[in-house]
């Protein structure tokens, strides 16, 4: 789908990703308020561009995932998918597709060398659930509520699950996949999923501001932890510690470790490298 | 052990392993209540062919677990163990063949493409506590407890854990094993064990209710989703998403998808194939 | 370095590390105050030489590792890394051995044979908090907080993120290891990261009562169980359940679990072995 084409989905031919940005902070928002921002195959696209735009960005220290509109994000584009019922194939390479794009997108989430927080302030079902699960942080209105409710329309939240069952305890997400029912800001921060839970409407500032803070640390240091958080937690123990090891003794090889480390024995404050 | 051996253990030669059938829910109830309902031989084996009969059950779509008497089930039969001491080699190949039986039984209720929901009226121990955590979901009633004491006799709850600490928070097992004191059941839910606190006597319905709620949803989908959910949680991140995204596309070409997303988008109650 | 220029580091020629005998308990006490209890190469060496002689000595049944001070450890002594900067490869070497040393040495504490409770006095930081992280249990003081805050000096806690993640759920564990910030003790509980919070003042005793609980009960068993309960966490289901269903064999055909059982059927108090 052509940007072009994607732009046309929006309301008053607004892009359907909106991109923003707040000082070092990268600001997406998900702007198919209509859709209840559903990840048609157009926003995927702009989604995963934006991603590998702000990677490659050095002005960029920390993104924002946001969404317009009443919901957060209905997950995939049901109408988009079922339209291609009538392939010759009945839609199965295109929905192969689409679910590959997805999960493509997701991961590219994880392996962003930057800090993600979703800012959540209405309800994230199925694969919109997944964007919250994949990120590395999650600010939550108490108005927010959370479901993986494919189960109710045949369609398991296979892929959802993935990213969910790596944030929540094991029965607590089978409950959400076999029943579908949603679960509120506040079981979700007791389950996991979420690391805060604000007022209604200060969701977008509260994650803002947590971005902020993150975005003051020295970016090299950020994106090297980050990195080895997602790798060393698919390690065995002795494998991860070996791994670990290598890692610190690289980060204090490092000019912001240098600097961090004098700044504070010195007790003023450090000035780390734009890289 | 015979079927009729097995019912000869039960009060007044009832069986061992009460079957039900609730609507489309098969209710299982260990019936051993003047033995803890304690896992002997035959009451491993009873439990074992009773979910090989329910998953072969198109009438089936889910499974109660549940428990006669003050207890929920106390772990293995130790005096049927102790009995053993006086074989040859001292017991060693019975108790291997007990251990992997009852392993076997706990992997069936994992395997089981039904989901299966445990009803907790009493204390749930050692290999009780397994069987809990081994369900995918669970219901406790306020008068419920959890333990694996095996650590008190000696013989620490090795095969439990591993049920266990799939569930619940590394220092929360560990604290469980170690000192093999009961928490509650308000606990229990806190750390992962069980996803419902009920009033005491009231446990049984509700299982039943949360049975029945995952029972409505089209049974294909819910196979679909219990194993891969299982399967997807032992590979690394870009492996799950690999296998789920195939899930994805093979349960979006299953007539139970197509029927229940076009219900969705057509606002009417979707109708499941029975199979 | 010496165990005399290690006792040199010690306020008025204290050892660096106490230790000491209460009952079957060993109580090892970072005592380096004045420097935070910071894990110098001199206190890493000494902890890991205190592990493996308790190891070794059979009236030990389970450690208590406590702190002096208002902190209970402030992680690596970065003045003595600074130090190093002044070597031929800038202190690359030196950093790597530390490193692996402090890997090793936490390592030694999960793979004792021997219950290990931490009793958290004040703040725990980084390596401080990996401490925590890494013993099986832990008693914290409502006075104790826990940070990872690295990122504030450009050096990521990549080494005690390895033990923190596999306590912690994984957005609360991103959330300490990205801003930096402390949680308190009661959020550390809720989260994971400690078993108990008990009045200030009182984490010392009700850390030995929690050692002592357990240390009441045979050795071979718990020793047997705490082996087990890591190496199965590293494995997928059904290999867990092969390795877990020998585990219980041979415990069943050790002398303790036959004393333990019988004593259980009999009613009456078990005697454990000595070994």
């Amino acid at each position: 789908m052509s940007a072009q084409a994607a732009r046309a989905e929006a309301p008053q031919h607004q892009p359907i990703l909106l991109r923003e940005t707040v000082g070092s902070i990268a600001l997406l928002t998900l702007n198919r308020p209509g859709a209840r921002n559903s990840l048609s195959e157009g926003l995927i696209a702009e989604l995963h561009a934006a991603l590998n735009d702000v990677g490659g960005d050095k002005r960029i220290r920390a993104v924002v995932l946001a969404a317009k509109g009443p919901a957060f994000c209905a997950g995939h584009d049901l109408k988009e998918l079922t339209a291609r019922r009538s392939d010759a194939d009945r839609g199965r390479a295109y929905f192969a597709q689409i679910m590959n794009a997805c999960s493509a997108m997701m991961q590219a989430i994880v392996r962003l060398p930057k800090p993600v927080v979703a800012s959540i302030q209405g309800i994230a079902t199925a694969a919109g659930c997944q964007l919250v699960a994949s990120c590395d942080l999650a600010v939550a209105s108490e108005a927010a509520a959370f479901a993986t409710p494919g189960v109710d329309i045949g369609l398991f939240c296979s892929t959802p699950m993935v990213a969910l069952s790596r944030n929540v305890p094991r029965k607590q997400a089978m409950e959400m996949l076999l029943t579908g029912e949603p679960v509120s800001a506040a079981t979700a921060q007791s389950i996991g999923l979420v690391n805060r839970v604000v007022s209604a409407g200060t969701e977008r500032d509260a994650a803002i501001a947590l971005a902020e803070k993150v975005a003051l640390k020295s970016a090299y240091t950020v994106k090297l932890g980050k990195e080895a958080f997602y790798r060393q937690a698919e390690m065995n123990l002795a494998d991860a510690y070996r791994f670990a090891a290598e890692v610190m003794t690289e980060n204090m090889m490092a000019r912001d470790a240098e600097e961090g480390i004098g700044a504070f024995i010195e007790k003023r404050d450090p000035k780390w490298q734009d890289k």
